[in-house]
Formats: structure tokens, sequence, C-alpha cells
């Protein structure tokens, strides 16, 4: 007999049926058992009697044990997905005896944040757990459509490199064949030298930084969404594709992951025709005009300011999303475009989702002389970055891009709270395992 | 006017039209030129007389300089793509007056490999170069196209992790946060340790090996096509999603790069309806029986003997694919589920491809105490191990998968004769830039 999936069920009932999975609750009403066996799609309850059951009791099953049921599939409003399975015959595959290091399942939500990381090979079966990383899944494969549509092409950078690209703090070093190197803390100086041979890329890998402080929104090894494009006009043209790439991605959640968004009670935001856009200097006088803090005149946002701002993007504009264009260049990574209108400030942007960056882009500096005089201001050597510089003394047009957090995408999108639990297997400077 | 793609010029032959890219030749014959204009996408010619061709003459712009040139499009049979440019106004975003460091076009089938590395930045932009990128990138496409059909979820794990996986040779060691930590040598351990939420994963990642030998198919640092999954009979079950992604991957890449595929004179192999297979000790008998050469007995295949079954699979089967099943326990990882009714060998296989070895897989362990035994046989200490041990001590099905090398396919598809070639990239025991 064909196995059937939970998620095929239905297209079964009034069939006799291998259901394979593990055995996810087991409830007992009268002389009638009630087990929910879940495989990788769902679940599916099974109804059996005293004798179909002995198998689990010889073999001493108790929850995750794996099983194969085979029954009748037949149509109950009252069970999970409407369907049972009945009259079933019960093999355990593999039993476990043990208690769970932590109870799955609605008691789930009271489990401690490190107990939930440091048990995640089991927590992570847990339905709500897993529907996280299958919307994460569908984040990606939205991202990726849009752009194959656009006419991107994927690349695949190295990780391991010979310098640090955007700044020597927070760089993971290793030895490298008796030569010193690190990991790369962005594919950043690579998409752009691309650029050169694609005009449009992106990439979805893990970046890794040093992070030494410990917070709800850093991990020392992420997954980085990144875009970078040729022959744009100003930092205008990217906002676009971010733009697309986010409603993108929400469509992809939103048609192929229902029931993982319904399961989380996750309402998608809307991604507004146009992302509204506030300039570096207005955002201060807003959210020093609101909150009497003095912060006009300061290089960068703070995180409350962010909060501030998502918040007020949301009362004036009704969006989720709110684009700060034209960052102080001081704060900026030395390959940022200056703004030719105002000293001292960037084509740059960051977005922020609900009042969290998720997003930073910018146009880039594309000519070999300026660039060089960027980094000699950086106090930066030319001779590790030889190759970067050579994309660019043989030509590179205007262009820039952006990279979005995938995790900081998903704690933002579901309410997670904190980063971790957007992340399978998170790493972050006091854990390094599971 | 709006920007057109050299991909989309043939919609607008008669417009005028709005052309950016980079001058990749300059040809003169009479008072006209001839310009070769790339972008990230092809060339098209644009016609021109002295005139018109002032701004590059005052700019001092010679090859891979950044232009933008608008003028009238119109069908010449004799040009490439069947399209020109006429009657241009040329502009110079970026002028590059240095000659380029490696000749592009026809010359470089004359360049040095050390010459093709080092300056990847331009080599890169050569259009039978790049079109080997962009079939990469068709390659992951495929792949995952046909694992989503096939209800596999897309997984990003930790690339810091605690131990070595595969074995303790071939580590980058890092230091992380003051603790000994490493590069993952592959996701194998977390990919299991998902089959027991998904059921169905795979990733596409980079994955890192010290590899202390310097061949034409070793990277330090490569990407792998990982698939694992659970509920399998045998390795028939492995073998046979592994022909459905291989099948999927030349489908994408007849189907949507038939340009790239025709730039580099590629013929897809036809990915047999079953791929042909052989037990390990046959596969060794018949080298035996042919070369003369000692090898029945040992516990692994030289590459001399893979490319021998490689040819006698072409001879035999018509296939350029070969399963090389039951490969002896001893050479295999300490995960490798035995086969029961052979002692000493495995329930394990590698595809060869043209007669290199692209793909390892095999059925796993999965009973905890299976497992622990294995580890204890090959001296590995248990607790670094504590998280993906949970994962069994809580409910394995039986399960496998397998790796493709994306590079390792590349090179086999395009007769590349060299690893790096396939590899945006490459790092090697010498290599770490650019």
């Amino acid at each position: 007999m064909q196995r059937v999936r939970s998620c095929e069920m239905s297209q079964h009932v009034g069939s006799r049926i291998r259901l394979q999975g593990w055995l996810s609750a087991h409830r007992k009403l009268g002389g009638i058992s009630f087990l929910v066996v879940r495989d990788g799609w769902g679940v599916v309850q099974v109804t059996a009697d005293a004798q179909a059951l002995e198998p689990l009791a010889r073999a001493g099953a108790g929850l995750e044990s794996v099983l194969e049921v085979c029954g009748e599939l037949r149509a109950n409003p009252k069970a999970p997905g409407g369907i049972e399975v009945i009259a079933p015959t019960i093999e355990v595959l593999v039993a476990v005896g043990e208690p769970l290091p932590v109870a799955l399942g609605k008691a789930l939500a009271r489990a401690k944040l490190p107990d939930l990381l440091e048990h995640a090979p089991t927590v992570l079966r847990d339905p709500s757990r897993r529907a996280v990383f299958e919307l994460s899944a569908g984040a990606m494969a939205g991202f990726r459509r849009r752009l194959v549509e656009l006419g991107f092409t994927e690349v695949q950078t190295p990780k391991i490199i010979r310098s640090a690209s955007e700044s020597g703090a927070n760089v993971f070093e290793l030895d490298y064949f008796g030569s010193p190197a690190c990991l790369a803390q962005s594919p950043q100086l690579y998409k752009q030298t691309l650029v050169g041979v694609f005009e449009r890329v992106f990439e979805v890998g893990p970046v890794f930084r040093a992070e030494p402080h410990a917070t709800v929104r850093h991990l020392a090894e992420y997954v980085s969404l990144d875009v970078e494009f040729g022959f744009i006009d100003g930092i205008h043209d990217l906002v676009e594709v971010l733009r697309e790439v986010l409603a993108a991605i929400m469509d992809e959640l939103r048609e192929r992951h229902p029931a993982a968004l319904a399961r989380l009670g996750t309402t998608l935001p809307v991604v507004p025709a146009v992302l509204p856009a506030i300039d570096f200097e207005a955002a201060q006088q807003l959210v020093e005009a609101s909150t009497g803090e003095h912060v006009v005149g300061e290089p960068d946002l703070a995180p409350g300011h962010e909060q501030w701002l998502g918040q007020w993007a949301e009362r004036e504009h009704g969006s989720a999303f709110l684009v700060v264009t034209g960052y102080p260049l001081a704060k900026r990574p030395f390959y940022t475009h200056p703004d030719p209108r105002r000293p001292g400030r960037s084509r740059s942007f960051d977005l922020l989702f609900r009042g969290t960056e998720l997003v930073t882009g910018g146009q880039r500096l594309h000519r070999h002389d300026e660039l060089v005089s960027a980094m000699q201001r950086a106090g930066m050597a030319l001779e590790p970055f030889a190759g970067y510089l050579e994309a660019f003394r043989f030509g590179m047009p205007p262009h820039g891009g952006f990279a979005i957090g995938l995790e900081r995408l998903l704690t933002g999108l579901l309410g997670l709270g904190n980063i971790r639990l957007a992340t399978l297997f998170p790493r972050d400077r006091h854990r390094c395992s599971p």
C-alpha cells in the first residue's frame, strides 16, 4: 500500500491508506484512544481500540515514537483536518520511552528560551515552531522568484576571504592553510564586482558577525538576502526593486503557505504601491519634536527612535514599512556613495519594518579614483582589495543594492520578539550548539 | 527614453532605444566603426561614423568603458543577434584607458589558468565565462524546483559548528568568542536532525574542506546541494530522487538557458529513466578483469577506476551516469547504515558522472543505540554531538540522502577540466583571493 502524506489525505477519504509519522498526542476517552500522528506536513488523527494499541504497549512506545499505521480513512468533522483513520493496524518502527525534554504543543508557550534553543532538535518538531521555518523557506522562494523575473542571476560568493570588507571589528578570524583569513561579514564586495559581469545579481547565504552584544536582534551567523544591480539613476531604483521583492515575499507566503500563517495567527502586512520615505534629518526632527529628546545632529538613529518612526509610519501612512534616506556618510561603509548636493550625507537608506531596521542599502561609489580615495581616507590598505579594485579599474556603472536579514524579516513578520526564534540553530556570543 | 536590455532588443526593432553597457569590441571598416556593447545579458552591435565616436576619443575610452548609446534599432542579419543600433549618440559614463590584464573574447582560450583566476573580476565578463555561472544558477534553480514539487523544505543550517561532523581531518578551525569551533564540512548532521521536523529537506550552501591536496577536482570551499529525507525503504528511494533532481536540472538548463549552452557548445546528457547501477564489488571485478590491475578487496575506487567505469557505463548503458552501490563500511562516515546482509558493506552509493564522483549518498543509522555504538567505535566523544543525538533519542525514521557538488556538476557538464573554472572566486590551498 502506497504511503499517503498528511497533506494528501483529503484525496483518499474512503480508501485504505498507509500513514507514517511520529506519535504526537495520545488521548483516551472511554475505551477509545485518539492518537495524533504527525508527519512532515501536518497531523492525522487515528482512532483505535485497546487491541489496536497493543503494539504500542508492547514496545513501550510513548510520544515521538515512529509509527506506521494502516487503516481506513474517513471523514470526521470533529477530527483535525476533518478526517481520521479508523480500524488501524499499528506498527512501531522506532519506540521512544523517554519523556520529552520540553513538552510540545500548547505547553510550549510556557517554555523558557534557553530550553527552546538547547532542545531545538525536539522543539522544532512542534507545528508552531516548524511553521516559522516553512515561512522562512517561502520567503527565500518569493525573493528569488521575483528577482529571476527581473533578470537577476543568483550567485554564490566565497565566505572565506582575505580581509574584512565592512570594518575590522566583528570579524571571525581563521587559519587558512597557515595564513590569516576571515569569514565574510557580507558578500558586499563580491556582489559589486559581479555587477560588472551580470549587472543584476542576488545571493542567499550565510554571513558572519562576531557581535559582542547579546541583544534580541543580533546573531553571529545569519542569512542575508543580498541584491546588487547596475545602471541605476539613484536610490529610488533600489527602493523600487526592494518594494517588488517584499511584495513577492508576501504573495508567496499568502498563496503557498496559508496553513503556516494561520497556525501562527499572522496577518501579513500590505506592501504599499510606493514605500513611504523620509529623509534622515526630517526623521530626527520628528522624533525630537515628539519626544523632546535631543537627537538632531546625531549620526544615527537609536533603536528607540526607529520604534517611534515605525509607529509614526503606521499612523501617518498606514504602512508597516518606512524608508529612511540620506544617512550621514560618517556612519556608512567606505563604498557608500555621497550625496553630491549635501556634504556629509550619503545616497543610502534603511528600511524600517515595524520600527526595526530590516534592510540596509544604498548607491555605491563606482569610479575607481573616488573609491581609492575613500579607502585611503578610511585608512584601509589597498593591496588586499586588489581584486575588488580591478572591477573598478575596468569600468563599473552606477550601481547599488541592499541586503535583507532573513531572520529579522521573520521575527518582525511573526512577532517572535527574539531573532533566535527565527533561526533553526542560532549562533550568538554564548551559543554554538546544537 | 526607457533603457532596453540586449535580451529585449528584438521586440524594439524600428524604434529609437537607449542601450547601456560595456564596450567589448571596436572594429573599423573604412570610415565606419562597429562597436560591440555588452550588457548583463548579451551584446548589441552599434554602427557609428567618425563623428559619433568623438565622445570616445575625447574621453580616451577604450575597451570596458561604460557607455550609454541612444539610436535607432534596425534588423541586420550580419550583426550579432540580427540587429544593430544605427545613427547613435554615444555618451561615455566611465572611461577605461588601461589595457585589460587578460584579453577577453577568442584570445581568452589561450590564457593561463592563474591569470584567469587572478583576474576573475575582469575575466568573468567574457561571455563564455559568464555563461558557466548562468548555468550554475540554472542548476540551482532546477534542483530547488523539483524538490519543492516533491514536498521538500529548504533549510539554512549553521556553518560555524562546535565539532567536525565528517572526520577530524580537513577542518578549518576558528576562534569563536574565545572558544574553539570549526567550519561545517557539510550540513550532514543538521539535515538529518531536520528530517525529524520536515521529513524532506534540502539545502544549497557553502561547505568548507581544508583539502591538503591541489587537484583539479577539489576546492577548499564549494557549494553543496544537499538532500535528506525520511521513511525510505532503502537506497533505491534515494537514487530515484537523485535521478529526478538531475533530470530537473537538465530540463531547466535546456529550457531556460539555451543561449548559454550554445555558447559553450554543450550537449546535455540524457538522464536515463532508471540510472544504471552496479555493486561496488562487481565494479571492482570488471575493472580488474579489464585492466589487469589488482583492485578487488581494495576499500575504495581510485579516480582512474572511476574513469574506466564511466566509459563502461557509456558503452554498456549509453549513460553518462553510473550508480555504484554498497561501498565498504570502513571508508564511509560513522553515520552510514550497514548492509545487514553483507558484513562490512554499507547501504551507500556514489554517482559517477562521466567517470568522476559527483554525488555521495546513502542510508543513515536511525536508531539511537546503533548510532551511539558507531560513534564509540569511531572513537568519537558523544558530548559535542548531544544535539544531534537528541533527535535520535526522540524518534528518527529510516532516512538517507545525498549531496551533489555544484562545481563538480558544472565541471563535468561543460567539460571544464578544472573545478576552479566552475567557481566564481575559487578557494584552494594556495588561493584565497580575489
